[in-house]
């Protein structure tokens, strides 16, 4: 009864033992140790997440671009212009290549024409759709299922220590709070993301807000902690990201006075998940290898420190 | 015995009874009887209330602009080109009218003087002073003092019952964030107002967030609903209004399926407070009076319906 009894205790049952997650488990203790010089009350127990690939995966491609190769192909029937205009034309015959061909100008005209220009319920509805139905491609499973375990046990021990967590993302706020709240446990209030400009409009007496094509807020790079800023609008004390887009994020949380945590997920395991960093497009993770230890964040090994990646595993 | 143990659990105690006091309480009810028809999970019991006219007065002028005169005072030091220079020249010869002789335009160059140019932490550390120490012209009493105690009841009444309670307001969501959760018991999260665009820098390796001259958001009239669905993501079934300002935040909120609540605060008592609605510049009260009870808003009367407006009395 007793080794059992232990490992029920045990908040991070994913987590290999080591430097890593002791350093969560450390941290998590100083702050709420009442007493204790580290002691944070806890409305400032603020702890903030990226989503692509820090909670779930984001290859072969960003999973809400997946999503807007699908909504381009659901779309088609309703704009018979793009069987001959690129890059429409060359993700309704299945060609990525073709399609990126063009660069940021034509990611930018799909992402904007399967995100803006509709209502928020209308957009809300095709990502549920999408979500509740399409499968990822290496792990044939569906997207909400390729989120990590080890990831879900922190924000449940955060939670369960009085912490408030909140998603800091790149992605399209609206995007990840269609599933956030039953995936994650996190609620809509929660959730910081890139926002279109949207229009307040009624129309036969019901309201409704329409995504224009504009944006907002990019909340990469320098926009994570402005959209912080006004969501949050205090300094968060613990952040976990993956790539250099949170370099920013990590720098705004760690800098501050006060007990702090800064980690970065580092993706080098080929065989379970996938493992890219200096090179890759997607999550590239340079400065944030060379310059995150010297400022004290810890560098997460999916290899070393993960002893599951994935639930389904 | 049993009259005092009746009396400290009325949750409103500064509400006269009547019918105003009774709708919020069936209201609370309904939402909060599990197996009721009109029962609403915990997470959506969300709430929001304007602040300028609905949680704290408004008049002679909204408090927030009077915290831009005085600090135009503060920062003349630094500008001897205000001297000779309207509308600056005039506040600070303490003639308010002069101030305001050139409208809109006089009133965009105080309050981009004084609300902009400077660092999130610098602007916070100046509102902090001011709410610490000006007083109201008429109550002589600290602003924040200058809250409605019937509506403190209700913010602690509702969050008793699992809401979650919001400020959606037209002012600087920084410059309540400084002190509404020590005054509403409200976390700077849950505030939504009006926004500058941020710049995050770093100089000397500290960084901070710049209050560019320039709004993020305008969050009054068809702003509302555009700042409800960024900050919050879901419609509130709930929300406390007292202007035209809110006309479209009451809208959104109550055009929704399921039960919702819609409350208007009429300033009708010039004795304890002001006096104002339609004919005035400051919380123009036209619309909401003619469509709310069309719509099934409540109009509340402070004169009748609030036994007390501030604690000071
Ligand atoms: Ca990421
Ligand atoms: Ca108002």
């Amino acid at each position: 009864i007793f080794p059992l009894n232990l490992l029920a205790q045990d908040p991070l049952p994913s987590w290999n033992e080591g430097a890593t997650k002791q350093s969560i488990i450390d941290f998590v203790k100083a702050v709420t140790t009442e007493g204790s010089a580290d002691f944070v009350p806890i409305p400032e127990r603020i702890a903030i997440f990226d989503n692509d690939g820090t909670l779930w995966s984001e290859q072969p491609l960003y999973f809400q671009f997946l999503f807007a190769v699908d909504q381009v192909k659901v779309l088609a029937p309703k704009h018979p212009e793009w069987k001959t205009k690129e890059p429409f034309k060359s993700v309704l015959a299945g060609s990525m290549k073709g399609a990126l061909a063009g660069g940021e100008k034509s990611l930018l005209a799909i992402m904007m024409a399967t995100h803006a220009g509709m209502t928020t319920d209308v957009f809300n509805a095709s990502v549920k759709e999408w979500i509740e139905s399409a499968q990822h491609p290496k792990f044939k499973k569906l997207y909400t299922e390729c989120v990590f375990q080890p990831m879900l046990e922190v924000l449940t021990y955060l939670r369960a220590n009085g912490f408030k967590t909140f998603i800091v993302s790149g992605g399209d706020i609206d995007f990840m709070r269609v599933w956030a709240e039953r995936v994650y446990g996190i609620p809509p209030e929660q959730i910081v993301g890139t926002k279109m400009k949207l229009k307040y409009q009624v129309v036969d007496g019901v309201p409704s807000l329409l995504r224009t094509p504009a944006l907002s807020l990019l909340d990469d790079k320098e926009g994570k902690p402005v959209g912080i800023h006004e969501h949050i609008g205090r300094i968060p004390i613990a952040a976990f990201g993956n790539s250099d887009g949170d370099f920013q994020m990590l720098e705004y949380t760690t800098s501050a006075s006060g007990k702090r945590l800064g980690l970065i997920v580092h993706h080098d395991d080929a065989d379970r998940e996938f493992a890219y960093d200096r090179q890759s497009k997607i999550g590239t993770l340079n400065k944030g290898l060379d310059e995150g230890p010297k400022r004290g964040w810890i560098i997460i090994s999916m290899k070393n420190d993960w002893k599951k990646i994935f639930s389904f595993e």
